[in-house]
């Protein structure tokens, strides 16, 4: 057979639904409601279309160093990848030797099984960190945690990640695609000097609403940023990404404008759903995950659909009386309440 | 040790050196000397910000139609990737089984040693097509073809392409980064519908002027290319490259003016080199592969460097005697033509 066996086996990953129609309120796939940053705009107007012509900065240098100012840490310590997707799959194979294992939280993003199965490691989930044992022979090499995790929302404080890294003889990649909507962020643990373990991974794709833009970041210690520049494709960022992710990065202020406002329909759309007798997690993200009180969770993400409102549903033992709602403007999440049964 | 073996023992692909000044005449990196189409201008100054709040289409519909359209085929035999480098280390991992090997011409383009040892697969070189015994047990499971081939330029007519592909068990992909240049290709074989084993890439890089911009494609056979979809990244092409990449294919017009000045620079630049002296072997490329009379090849690559004028050298036992030189503007042809010795 010319397909390797591994690819045929496999299932892909299903990301959530793009409808074509503009009608549609899309609280499904964690995107921003709001636009990214004017600077983005004025950036896209003004490049000059002949630098298309040349290959791109390799190492996006000028990229690499405002988010390293952000960061408080060096260039040398970033990395930047074609989305958070590019830096993952990049990550599996680099810190996980052939035949063994990576592990995450279960549920969480559901990409990381797929990404196992496509380099052809074994996945290992866990409830929660505590239930990992780091010193287990055969421990897996590559813990990926979501945080605050997804689909939950649920948030794990810096210094318990900071204490599992202690413990942990692997590699820890913190995933922090959701950080900017949280109370805290571990980015301190891996800008820290004595680092030997700990990534973390942020993304231009949702606090600042750049999630057709596929840019991705991570920080960490300087050999295992190496290892990752080592195995990536040339030129893995385009010129106009690498632009316009600059702009948005200097703009802090618009970032955290649009988060606050988030997070303000987050609190006002949990406490609504409470009273309503839902039993939401409390959410440290875009989004909430939540239980409705009496009616089954599938059929409302079935009617809500045919409604034009698309949330999440996921249909595994760990998640299928929950709907993962995207946090939008207070006005769509209006509409969604007044759809709700 | 927390990197993988395979990564640590890795030597990674250098990339042609991308000066940082202007004033530099660049014939190192094969790139387009004319200006991409002023239709990607228009996309880019009227693309609506506000669509990269949301993810991309990830199986970009609009662009793949029209590349089928093109290759005289229909979308489900169309792939395309973050440049043809994606492509090529998706190849790879579908139709490599761990423990396998691909092959290529001995010397082509360099990065396909280390897409195998990034893939974790042995690598062999052959010097021509006659001397890979296609039905040998054990033989390469993925055949990279670069034609016209780099950094040679020489190029190998599709009959001959078709009739390996005939005796060959395994998946061919023929890379045709620079067919544009070339007086034909072998698309036809990879539109036919009783084509089971070959894949045809090309890129925007060269022709199209659009090396920035990071978009690849190849056509193939249906589950080979449905493999492709399988194991790529969710989002792998952003929604600007999808909508710059789709105005600069139906603006054929402006990318076969650009190749056939540039045809015309190479045939009178090749001329000028022969009456000096020099070996040109005959390029269907966009650069050409010249040994000088008597000097030594990176005494020269050295000397032009410090002049300000890039061009490629190559230190390995196959091509060490030669320089690589892209086919610039006249004027740049000139400039460099005063500066040889």
């Amino acid at each position: 057979m010319p397909i390797a066996k591994r690819v045929r086996e496999l299932s892909p990953y299903v990301p959530g639904e793009q409808p074509k129609s503009k009608d549609v309120v899309k609280l499904n796939t964690n995107e921003n409601p709001y636009p990214p940053s004017p600077e983005c705009a004025k950036t896209l107007a003004g490049f000059d279309l002949d630098r298309l012509r040349k290959y791109p900065d390799p190492v996006f240098m000028a990229l690499r160093k405002a988010i390293a100012r952000l960061c408080k840490t060096t260039p040398e310590h970033v990395f930047v990848g074609n989305g958070s997707d590019e830096v993952l799959a990049l990550a599996a194979k680099a810190f996980v030797e052939d035949g063994g294992a990576l592990a995450s939280l279960d549920p969480s993003y559901s990409l990381y099984k797929t990404i196992a199965a496509i380099r052809g490691v074994e996945w290992r989930g866990v409830p929660d960190l505590a239930a990992f044992d780091t010193k287990a022979a055969g421990a897996p090499e590559l813990f990926l945690l979501t945080n605050p995790n997804a689909p939950t929302g649920a948030f794990i404080e810096p210094d318990e990640i900071a204490k599992f890294a202690r413990r942990y003889k692997g590699i820890l990649l913190v995933d922090e695609a959701y950080a900017d909507f949280a109370r805290s962020n571990a980015m301190p643990l891996a800008a820290a000097p004595r680092n030997r373990n700990t990534i973390v991974m942020r993304t231009f794709s949702k606090s600042y609403s750049l999630a057709g833009l596929r840019v991705g970041y991570c920080v960490g210690p300087v050999p295992l940023v190496e290892a990752l520049y080592k195995i990536k494709d040339s030129y893995n960022v385009d010129a106009i990404a690498q632009a316009v992710a600059l702009a948005a990065v200097k703009d802090q202020k618009w970032m955290k404008t649009n988060a606050a406002k988030i997070k303000k329909t987050r609190k006002a759309f949990t406490a609504e759903l409470v009273k309503r007798g839902w039993d939401v997690i409390p959410s440290e993200s875009n989004f909430v995950f939540a239980r409705p009180p009496k009616q089954n969770a599938k059929e409302i993400f079935l009617a809500l659909k045919k409604a034009g409102i698309f949330v999440r549903y996921f249909e595994t033992p760990l998640t299928r009386d929950r709907l993962r709602i995207t946090i939008g403007t207070d006005g769509e999440m209006v509409k969604l309440l007044a759809a709700l049964p």
